[in-house]
């Protein structure tokens, strides 16, 4: 080991202490901290965010990267460390181009457009966020021109959230699944049931919280290695593959919100699990791929958990944690999950128009980078497209555009990914079949830890050091599609109306 | 404000953003952390250790605690801030006086004689733990020779603890208990009962986590400045006056430890909660003195809620929340929480017998730094006590000299404390009788945070700027004595066990 590459581990470790207790202190003030200890928190965390932020764009930190990708140097790394050291350096490059008044203007805006945000959307009014909308636009804009020049705006943010991906695949994808997805919604919905009341009872949540821990057991998430909090939204969070935390709310009246999100955060977490621990605290650890990340949570909440075949094996099981469910019959219940309809939000979308709700958000971010839509006409933008894919107009903002808190925050590219987790997972579905064989049997014997297994061997493995792309490719052997997807929502769908 | 004082704020700061994070890792740790998240936990802990150890202990702190101590720069600072730097300048050149060889041999031999202690817990064996308890009285004594070289060692122990407090003091006030205790104890037990089996039935455990609450919440324990979490051992936290923390254990056939595990950790939480905030992240807050501390745990936990009149307004509410409870009555109720019988382990021993197990301890340890007795005689001392005292034997170490960890962790002269704080708590129910009448009556009122707001304004306000002594010559008016608790340990028992 050379001295450079030492002097580097020190830098790193030391690097990674910061990034620990900032995560630590996110975590504990969304799951601990009472109201007045906020303040605290919210101290420490601007006092270590800032030491990071210098020790991550510090002159020393850009010699010692320089220094390790001189070929010598460079030579002597493990393939490891060689993507790690070119991760950084190309992040390093990078942030180093924005400068740094500009940089302190975004951070400040983005603060002040999600406390913006947030009253808005309690008001129900566009014209209180739509300033800072603009702003949040404007700077991110001007940032992606610095660290991206080479790239058009809008592709430079979709690769930031999913490294290779672009617009043109992105439309393609999304053009098949319109095609072939609205003429299917109707139908589905020519023969639509009402919704099952049972499921609108009392649920105790004490009981759903043993819920969640049986679900996360059954599916694979360690409790060696995770934990469980409780928060306004789920989340999953890690410190590294032996730390990975996830968190639920549990609603009286609506068990499948919090049986739902288990699985969901399972998905993620197991991921975050089975990473190679190697990698653990280095830009190869934890998956930085949103779209990818995405595909494995929804793997397990909608192409595993919405099967019927997932629940036999445990549903008496269910029942003896929360009785309700005894009233409630397998058939009924696998009716209700699938529970297809149009709707205002995009978190309490069934899987199949879930997909309008991104293709919107995406069309909507088109127009606003390569089109330049006056901020103001969005919300009528945004209903006109409510109409056209989901048949509804938002009788008001909160239930429209303010929705989502993500562009107030500046993730602006960020919702593709979602879809795309979806479109990967067709995918996934047809490659563990020919693998593995007959899901439904699979799951039918209560074999769901081998899928774990095969998702954990085929993917979670390589953490960031795979590119989405590159994924699907070694483990699909094709280009990404969303037919297989179309696929899988035509068979169940088909069967469950009857259609 | 003069550029040395802003200089030395912003130091302070620093250093408080440490000691937050520090106390965030240990919180986590205990509550949240899983198993194999420990190491990456721990390895924060040492980074952030070390280097808030180097900056209380640098040239720097040093010098600016010189300036800042001359007249000039003195007189300028206010009261609180006199106070704190005093107390800084004076806990700077205490530490600075132990060799930092010698500080760093302590802290590992902490840390190994901590983990030999648990496995020779577990194996009942005093031989394996036996020389690293005699390292760390070795070690110990050494150190305290350089903080406190003008000291008598035990008594500079005890001072670390209970500043103001000396063995002089101590032997008067436990030979008083000795004296009255010891045949009044026999009185009791000539008229004991069997115990109510009724109270080893199935109590839920979230069911138990609901009274916790009501309890909390009862006694004047504030949420918005506190919350809950769940470890082995119950412990109170604090980051601040706004942020403290207690933490609890359920066990399903004991439901009682968990009721006095709240009430106790309660009562400690209160005091934090409503220290001046001021004080906040200073010398000044907090509360330091152990002694002080535990007076208003047990005078939560014993003194007002062993107190029948407690329970009776919030009886109803108790066996809504655990419904075994409404086939106990309120009478029965108050006899269990009172039973006193001679019992092995300290920390389950009734308010009476718990007296003595302290004792004991406390004349073990003046027979090591006094009589310097050798260590391996220790066990046959304790037993010999044991039989003295609570005319039993136990049957093995880990229900013998094994059961606390305190001798590991090197807190010689902190078992005192405990006793220190009922004794206190006698003096207290006097004073606290005196101005706002008759307890009882207050309390089947439920007027208790009537009670809480004394102890409020009496004593938590003042956090660490009043040494117990002189808060009870403050709010009593008196030296301290132990004759009200041993007249309030008459009354109470005397009428319970018909004597």
């Amino acid at each position: 080991m050379s001295t450079l590459f030492e002097e580097f581990q020190n830098y790193l470790n030391k690097m990674n202490q910061y990034d620990h207790v900032i995560t630590l202190l996110y975590w504990d003030m969304k799951t601990c901290t009472p109201k007045l200890g906020q303040k605290g928190h919210v101290e420490a965390l601007t006092h270590f965010s800032s030491e990071a932020f210098a020790m991550s764009t510090s002159e020393k930190l850009g010699e010692m990267l320089a220094a390790l990708t001189e070929p010598t140097e460079f030579g002597q790394l493990t393939d490891t460390w060689q993507f790690i050291v070119k991760r950084m350096k190309r992040d390093f490059d990078r942030n180093k181009r924005i400068p740094s008044e500009l940089y302190k203007t975004y951070v400040q805006t983005q603060a002040e457009a999600g406390n913006v945000w947030t009253e808005a959307k309690e008001a129900s009014d566009f014209s209180l966020f739509s300033p800072y909308l603009q702003k949040m636009i404007e700077l991110t804009r001007e940032i992606a021109g610095y660290t991206d020049p080479e790239k058009e705006v809008y592709d430079a943010l979709l690769d930031q959230y999913e490294e290779g991906m672009d617009s043109a695949t992105i439309d393609m994808l999304f053009e098949d699944l319109k095609k072939e997805l609205i003429p299917f919604v109707k139908e589905i919905l020519a023969k639509q049931r009402p919704e099952n009341p049972a499921f609108q009872e009392y649920f105790d949540p004490d009981a759903q919280r043993k819920v969640q821990a049986m679900l996360l057991d059954y599916i694979g998430f360690r409790k060696d290695a995770g934990s469980i909090g409780e928060t306004e939204h789920p989340f999953t969070l890690n410190f590294s593959s032996r730390d990975v935390r996830v968190t639920n709310h549990y609603y009286e009246h609506a068990p499948l919100s919090s049986i739902f999100s288990a699985i969901h955060e399972g998905g993620h977490g197991i991921f975050e699990q089975n990473i190679n621990p190697e990698y653990d605290n280095t830009r190869a650890g934890g998956c930085c791929y949103m779209g990818l990340h995405e595909s494995q949570s929804r793997f397990y909440e909608n192409i595993l958990g919405r099967n019927k075949n997932f629940w036999l094996p445990i549903y008496d099981r269910l029942g003896e944690l929360l009785p309700p469910f005894q009233k409630i019959s397998p058939d009924d219940f696998y009716r209700e999950i699938n529970h297809v309809q149009n709707s205002f939000i995009r978190v309490n979308a069934d899987e199949v128009t879930y997909c309008f709700h991104i293709i919107l958000r995406y069309e909507m971010e088109k127009a606003i980078f390569r089109e330049n839509i006056p901020v103001h006409e969005l919300p009528a933008l945004w209903n006109r497209k409510m109409q056209e894919y989901l048949q509804l107009t938002p009788s008001n903002d909160a239930e429209g555009i303010l929705q989502d808190m993500h562009w107030s925050d500046g993730s602006f590219g960020y919702f593709p990914s979602y879809l795309l987790g979806s479109i990967y997972d067709g995918m996934l579905l047809d490659a563990l079949r020919e693998e593995l064989g007959d899901v439904d049997t699979l799951l039918r014997n209560g074999k769901i830890k081998e899928i774990t297994k095969w998702l954990n061997k085929k993917i979670h493995w390589y953490g960031s050091t795979r590119k989405p792309k590159e994924v699907i490719a070694a483990v699909c052997g094709k280009e990404v599609s969303a037919e297989p997807l179309i696929r899988y929502f035509k068979e169940k769908y088909s069967e469950i109306y009857n259609i």
